[in-house]
């Protein structure tokens, strides 16, 4: 059965070598989180995450979560200990608003958290993940006496929170929703419809669930300009904050899934529901989406975290398991056979793996460190710059890692042989988990449609050309270091196809949308590619220093896996230009009836 | 649920317009096969993969087989009877000599009988599947003796076949086998040891079943030079050919595995079992390896049907899903939304799948009729290059079309959104079923490393120039066809690259064995992509040809999808060609303890 080990060694390097943290100390927030004091945390967070969590990952697996007739959902054995144990820690309160009991560390932080939790326990993880989602939503929009009667339990993690979202004849179509809000009079309404696919709707592990719902309210427009938010908590909450009465919402079924099958994906029937408005009526939209850019940088972790997990234990195999030769000549004869790890194409399919999965982590803390930036920083241009880069970053962040994760943890099933099929090696399910990712919180092909249909051409272009700019910035104070040529080289040419592809989109795209279309996932790719090979190039430089105070391993296999990257994954990118630029052309060509 | 059409237009488009399977009715198989009757057996087969075999494609993934602990193993609901109607119908003798009661067709047309079982139910497919291995090797290997009393029942399909070669600690490395074979003196073998992984290995299909084992004969050399051939019945088999006594072989577990779960994959104990050599003494290996071009060839098969399959549900269900409206204005403004179809990043989905799965089929098809010719023709030249084009082929078709296949399996479930997700709905199961055929067979690093390693060198690269030649003499002979010309120039550039990638190898694969290696996995692919350019300009010159004939939308979609396959998939064989030539690099350049 595979094993964890928490990457807290590279967590630092980002922090302290990378994305400089300390340097943000004079702000809120990095204030109270001297990287002395990170590291501390986050060693504590890993031993959690190893000696906990990631032993009930294969229970959770195995056993799933069960519905009883009365609509109540008890989880696999082992995680209402473990979640009190994550309570009793403290831990969903990291990243929370200290004025209603969080730790108030950055988000680029917790993120290590997160991402510990999701390489260690994905499906359980989603309890506490889910419940931020809800503290998020009211955090950001709810009124004070919301805040201060549904926020300081959700930071403690003593309730969780879901999001109601899809019903059954629309997910990415919200405006064709059906459940319906009708006013009380008191300010409360009540809800009724079905929700699907809500993880989390159900369980055994907190004392009350605050549900998120999107409905309309009767007599509301149709379409997207009639949905409003409502919090519908399974228990009522009485004034002085005591549980009162059930609340007329219950989970109708569990459905059976590919995997995370440790979080309970459920059916929630809403009857006359009491609901309380978040924001104004017809907005709901709005907070959603405003909610939406961390919950999808918290799935591209999960591509970034299931791959980790999966590379940890493909690794073990690989060292461990003795197949033939080494194509040179034996590397230990005394043995009956060498270690797979000294065949090519499995050394080919581990530095693949960990060339994303070490880049795609340098480019969701890098993003999510624009995240604080965009909310702790008071220089306006700062947090201009960070809400840009935000809003770009997090379509391609969700797409591009969920769908490189997905694709290394097949190639880490792969490299068991035989082995890596059967469930009880435990390579299956991290395939199986890793999938959801690229289909949940927007489907990847609607974060390819979001990045070129909105986030590309906002503002004139004006997140992308910065990141443009700060590129070119990059490789002109590097020109002259020779130490960095392969990878500036690299860089400059992976750059200028983005921006070839950029150029194209932005020429033809407008003329017909079918092209922006049809090009969309390959550019998203194309971007994804193009970042990870800047990535990499912080990466390099910061290792190339660090190598200066004290040689290091360390820098030594940076510098390595930066070269690989270049040689062995960027090359994609150049076929992710050449289809995109073909538009729509053949993609619509044929006849609906002709398919 | 999905529902499956066989594509009995494609088989025969690819038998009369494309590989002239009629020009051959001059050869023994093929003078009992013209086309008519060809295509009403496939038209019968059709019916019964379509309305049997399928609807217990989902029954087999939900209950899978169940083992009682006398070792007997019972199938899924269904399985039985299905079984029994396929023997009936004498489906199993379809390939098989006429001498021992087989139909004898050509095997080019079996495989169109092969590709509908595995669409239709893979987990099902295999019982018959692996009778077939065992029957090549008795049929091959086996004495006169051996062939008149197992030929006949593994023919009708009365008994089935395994092969059992994986043993706890070797699988591609099966020199470290260590089931043993004691002679008794009679000639026959006592055998003893643990068989995993043995698909089909216990059922309650079959009243025998013909387990082919490799093992040690006592006192033979240690390594692949000391490996022979066994067969060993679960009942021993009378003179007379009725049963006698129960052979000393069980199953000892059925392994849980992420899918094709209908079918039994089996620990196998052998203890004192009795066993008959095949061939000589300690040479079992090459007659394995004999069997294994044809075997290899039905798993790439599987990629296309279980793309096929997804396929045909992906497209079923993008008709009949409404979310939102076509980027370009509402195209059915009465409905409530569109239907998904019209949206290009789903269109450009079930375009790449399309046009690999018709593109593959028809790659499998055209070696496929070469391996009939192998046998068949009187002609020395061309059975010389029938059996190159066959050893070339093999590991190019299982890998590729299987990478591929599962790809592409993944991207349909990807159309249906969440819904992709819940097991109900079909989709996750051609994910999980797809995904074996990467791994067994030879897992796919292994297909790349027989390509690059033995393959492409035998008789001096005789194979690879041969077919470099035949695709120069058709770009030669189309030079002129204006129609043709965007083929004809993507097969230009495609076979250079293709060539540049062989010379590459050529050169520096000798000098440094790890270069070989290290590029083996794109070789592979740039080579796929290779021949599907060329199964594209032969499928769409008989496209142009049938157009002349009577306009029919068939071959006006076969130009279109030809069209998008040089577009939108052949762009990545310039990746793979730019990855390739890094060679070990830095593939090879991490110490194992910096991993």
């Amino acid at each position: 059965m595979p094993t964890y080990k928490a990457p807290v060694r590279e967590f630092m390097f980002l922090y302290r070598n990378v994305l400089h943290v300390d340097r943000h100390s004079n702000l809120p927030a990095f204030a109270e989180a001297p990287l002395d004091l990170v590291e501390q945390i986050l060693g504590e967070g890993a031993k959690f995450c190893e000696n906990v969590l990631q032993p009930l990952n294969a229970v959770g697996d195995h056993e799933g979560c069960k519905r009883s007739p009365d609509g109540s959902v008890t989880t696999p054995t082992g995680f209402k200990d473990a979640y009190r144990q994550l309570v009793d820690g403290g831990w969903p309160a990291l990243g929370a608003d200290p004025v209603y009991g969080g730790q108030g560390l950055p988000h680029v932080v917790s993120l290590a958290w997160n991402e510990m939790v999701s390489s260690a326990n994905m499906a359980f993880g989603m309890y506490p993940g889910l419940s931020h989602g809800a503290y998020e939503a009211i955090h950001h929009h709810g009124s004070d006496a919301q805040k201060d009667m549904y926020l300081p339990k959700l930071v403690t993690g003593e309730w969780t929170g879901t999001m109601n979202l899809t019903e059954p004849h629309c997910g990415t179509d919200l405006g064709l929703l059906r459940t319906k809000a009708v006013p009380q009079g008191d300010g409360s309404y009540k809800i009724s419809g079905q929700k699907i696919f809500i993880s989390a709707g159900e369980h055994d592990l907190a004392e009350n669930i605050i549900h998120l719902v999107i409905a309309r309210i009767e007599g509301a427009p149709a379409g997207t300009k009639g949905i409003s938010l409502f919090i519908v908590p399974k228990f009522l909450v009485n004034a002085d904050g005591s549980l009162g009465a059930r609340n007329g919402v219950v989970c109708g079924k569990i459905e059976e899934k590919m995997g995370i099958h440790g979080n309970a994906t459920c059916v929630m029937q809403y009857e006359d529901a009491v609901g309380h408005l978040i924001g104004e009526p017809n907005k709901g939209l709005a907070v959603m989406f405003v909610m939406m850019n961390e919950a999808r940088l918290g799935v591209g972790l999960q591509g970034v975290a299931q791959a980790e997990g999966a590379y940890q234990a493909a690794l073990a195999f690989a060292k461990d398991r003795r197949q033939g030769r080494s194509l040179t000549g034996p590397k230990e004869p005394d043995q009956p056979a060498d270690s797979i790890l000294v065949h090519p194409d499995v050394r080919r399919m581990l530095m693949d793996i960990k060339s994303v999965t070490e880049g795609g982590r340098a480019f969701l803390f890098w993003t999510a460190l624009y995240g604080d930036l965009l909310h702790k920083s008071p220089d306006p241009a700062v947090r201009e710059k960070a809400g840009d880069y935000m809003a770009l970053m997090t379509p391609v962040l969700k797409g591009f890692l969920t769908d490189r994760g997905y694709a290394n943890a097949t190639n880490c099933q792969q490299i068991y042989g035989g082995h890596g099929y059967i469930e009880e090696w435990g390579m299956s399910q991290f395939v199986r988990d890793a999938r959801i990712a690229q289909i949940y919180e927007g489907a990847n092909g609607i974060q390819a449609l979001d990045l070129v249909g909105r986030k590309l051409a906002a503002n004139g272009g004006r997140a992308v050309f910065t990141f443009f700019n700060e590129i070119d910035a990059f490789i002109a104070d590097n020109a002259d270091d020779a130490q960095m040529k392969p990878f500036i080289d690299a860089l400059t040419s992976s750059k200028a196809q983005l921006q070839d592809g950029t150029m194209w989109l932005m020429q033809n795209g407008m003329s017909n949308f079918d092209n922006a279309g049809a090009a969309s996932h390959d550019y998203l790719h194309l971007f994804g590619l193009t970042a990870l090979t800047y990535m990499w190039a912080l990466m390099v430089k910061a290792s190339f220093d660090g190598k200066k105070g004290k040689p290091d391993p360390f820098f030594d296999a940076k510098i390595a896996v930066g070269r690989h990257y270049i040689d062995r994954v960027l090359p994609d990118a150049a076929a992710h230009l050449a289809k995109l630029k073909t538009g729509a052309g053949t993609v619509m060509a044929l006849p609906a009836d002709a398919f």
